[in-house]
């Protein structure tokens, strides 16, 4: 049946639009699934999942959806490429191939494999034991390289797996990037690690009580921007953020009473990744308008207000009095000394518990890693060596065994080859952003410092949340600050905020 | 394309199985929706429910479906009435035939009025004001004759809309055991009402601290046999039980730090709920043999354990120790003046706040003058005026207003016509069921005063949960206890018991 491409186009985001409600329904599922559901719902949630994701794929990869998108794509509205309409339907075709091309039969495998490797790692931690994990990382590894081929690349395999994560990145993008801050912040750990001064860290270790630290971190999540009329917060092991749809954006952390920092760095983590699913234009659901442009955008969103504003002097001089009026353990405790352990820099072995500055350094380690290995230039084999000795190179420390090396992170027997390099990103773009932000604002601080964060979140809604997927994380960065990411931002906040710290 | 009766069969289980996994997902949404879902999301919610419902619609009333279930109704297996798979079919059909005599219009208008009629009606219950209410109910009832002329009916409208709730019952069936049970429950609660005894009621409106009745209420509700590894207990303004599907069974309840009762028998109730579906066979999840039989069936597991079980000497024998040593309110109360206070009977206006006598008249009262209504021998603008005078005539009071009348449920102004006999049905059905498991387990007392409740829960199993929906509801009455629903073995305990404690 001919149809213009006006209807093709209309018809298009009407059934993308049922299939994001569908997903926003697995989107509650899984909420639940990791918030209340009993033990018992393991085997019927994992059907439930599994038919609404089989559903949605389905009828996403139907050739009728991509006649549709063939139809619209001689629309006169194509020819702006800068339009709304045309940021839609390039999204969408670039969804569609994306979706066709992966054989369902590889995609089941994935998974088959994917669950079976990640029972092996679990197991290969616990027993510090790398060649146990090694057979299974293999097959996954196998199955990556397989999925790169079938999605296709330009350039090497591993460009279209980061393509997954970080849309329109490759591997020469970043690698430049991360090369040039791999020599910027070396020097800058190496020298921290050397400096004399050290922060009391018994001041942030000591008695939080569970119930004063929700209520205190609730009323910082809602200061900064979360509206917990359209989300909540609740307690789980691994803490996240669920944007579900417009209106229902929930996050989660998880309360040590014997550590301050935990949780509330938590929440303001998870509270800036929520603020920019909220701030997403709910008119504009069921479109890539309304999605978030990548993960390592979403990333400098969480980062921003975890430690560019979260650990920031001016945030703190409007809530470090109301933190010790609200926790006994700050009494008599000077503000130089809060600021300076909470802005502790230590080189260490795991990833999610590291610091501002050394955080990057873990994530540069990861992605050479996997770069090279995609490249065939390493075999999984060597990875235990070469994690090593990049910890001793970068971090000048050594893990004692590999559950504290290349086994403590569960990516890659979840086959999330290409993940890694968005949690970097997201730290670059973040303070690239910031300091755009801060130009443009320059009594940024000042309002902070009076509890006023709303001039930050507008302008974040005005540059990036209201934008979608309009434009990549390229030209996302490029129109804001008009310059390409550059690690030079992340460097000069490091080195100005931790040299007067460290006396450097 | 022909297709044998054995190979449709198969293809109808396993489409109606792939429903009711999308059902069991839109049982998430809903509970969800109930417990954490916050207000902002109140929008996209009911567009996920509505996108689901209307896909399990449109499949199950597809005419690929009708085709199916024609073709496998020629099967062999069909002969053996008695059989699962005939009893499969039967039920399929007749869920097939109500879904699809339904024209899509009257389901949409039904569901516009009937939530437009719900905000009148609050408005006319804060006011006092039938007068308000009435146009709205009118409307109602008008699009309920509706259903019932779609449905079809043997002998009276009323008959099609009970059907809704309790398959297989007619107006006929109730009316006569009804009429019976009248007969011998006014004459009692008249007596009580004239008796000189009463409970010391400031016993259980006491002091009862949150946290310990959670704690307390979750033990005997795990002692009776809900499993909490396949549900939990969250907190609602109405509590409520979700049978989402196997695995997955949750319930709620509402506390009262002032009063004992309030929120023990609300645990209790929907434990009995809960207890039945997780006792439903889960091997069969997608027939309706791992379906509930009725309303009235589910009514009959909840008030069995909440009374006849939770309200029962022998009960308290084993949890009254407990609870006196879990709340100080308790100290020195004795074991007979608790027992008397937790059974008080009292003729009042609320039906929701009823005792376990005077409980079945307020239902008798509103099946009567639905009953009445639908035959035309009523008007709806006649609803104060009989309503007060039933009340007058049964419990011997009058209400002083609508409100505390004829405007307390929410029942009409939400079309449930033919809902609230199903409620005396369950008291009917949970009497006759546990005088029959009396009579084969003569030491249940002594086990319950023991705190073994095992026996009874797994004589439910074996009788009940197990066969899903078999066997009619009378049926099922008949096969367990060899005789017809009856009034007597309720009134025969309701005497035994209130005039025990009230000395008649």
């Amino acid at each position: 049946m001919p149809t213009s491409p006006d209807n093709a186009y209309d018809e298009l985001v009407a059934i993308r639009t049922e299939l994001s409600v569908l997903n926003s329904c697995a989107g509650v599922l899984g909420w639940d699934e990791r918030t209340n559901m009993p033990k018992g719902a393991a085997d019927i949630r994992s059907q439930q999942l599994a038919l609404l994701s089989g559903m949605i794929h389905e009828k996403f990869t139907s050739p009728h959806m991509g006649e549709l998108i063939s139809t619209a794509e001689n629309g006169d509205f194509m020819k702006d490429a800068d339009s709304e309409k045309a940021a839609i339907m390039r999204e969408i075709r670039r969804e569609y191939d994306k979706s066709v091309k992966l054989p369902k039969e590889l995609v089941e495998e994935l998974a088959r494999v994917t669950s079976l490797a990640q029972g092996v790692w679990a197991e290969a931690r616990a027993k510090k034991d790398f060649a146990m994990f090694l057979p299974k990382l293999k097959e996954v590894i196998n199955l990556k390289h397989r999925q790169a081929e079938a999605y296709g690349y330009q350039t090497e395999p591993y460009d279209a797996l980061i393509d997954d994560y970080e849309p329109y990145a490759t591997v020469k993008s970043i690698s430049e990037v991360f090369a040039k801050l791999r020599a910027s912040l070396v020097p800058l750990v190496h020298a921290i690690a050397d400096s004399k001064r050290r922060p009391n860290m018994k001041i942030v270790e000591n008695d939080f009580p569970v119930d004063l630290q929700e209520k205190f971190g609730k009323a910082a999540s809602a200061a900064i921007g979360y509206d917990f009329d359209s989300g909540r917060l609740d307690v789980t092991t691994h803490p996240f953020c669920s944007g579900i749809a417009p209106g229902d954006v929930r996050i989660t952390t998880r309360y040590n009473p014997r550590h301050f920092g935990e949780a509330f760095f938590g929440i303001m983590h998870e509270s800036g990744h929520a603020i920019y699913e909220q701030g997403l234009p709910a008119e504009k659901f069921g479109t890539p308008l309304q999605e978030a442009v990548s993960l390592g955008i979403h990333e400098s969103q969480s980062r921003m207000w975890e430690n560019l504003v979260g650990r920031s002097r001016a945030f703190w001089t409007h809530f470090y009095p109301k933190a010790q009026a609200t926790f006994s353990s700050f009494k008599g405790v000077a503000f130089d000394d809060f600021y300076f352990a909470i802005n502790n820099v230590e080189p260490s072995f795991i990833r999610v518990e590291a610091d501002e500055v050394t955080y990057n350094l873990h994530i540069l380690i990861r992605f050479e890693i996997e770069r090279d290995l995609f490249a065939g230039k390493i075999k999984a084999e060597e990875l235990p060596g070469l994690w090593n000795a990049k910890y001793k190179e970068y971090l000048g420390i050594v893990p004692k065994n590999d559950a504290e090396g290349c086994l403590q992170d569960i990516h890659w027997s979840a086959g999330l080859f290409g993940y890694f390099a968005t949690y970097a990103l997201g730290n670059l773009y973040a303070s690239q952003f910031f300091a755009k932000a801060k130009e443009e604002m320059p009594d940024l601080d000042k309002k902070f410092a009076a509890g006023d964060f709303s001039d930050l979140k507008n302008w974040l809604r005005k540059n990036i949340h209201s934008y979608g997927k309009r434009y990549s994380a390229e030209q996302l960065v490029k129109r804001i600050t008009g310059k390409p990411l550059s690690h030079e931002p992340m460097m000069s906040y490091l080195k100005t905020k931790f040299g007067e710290l460290y006396g450097l």
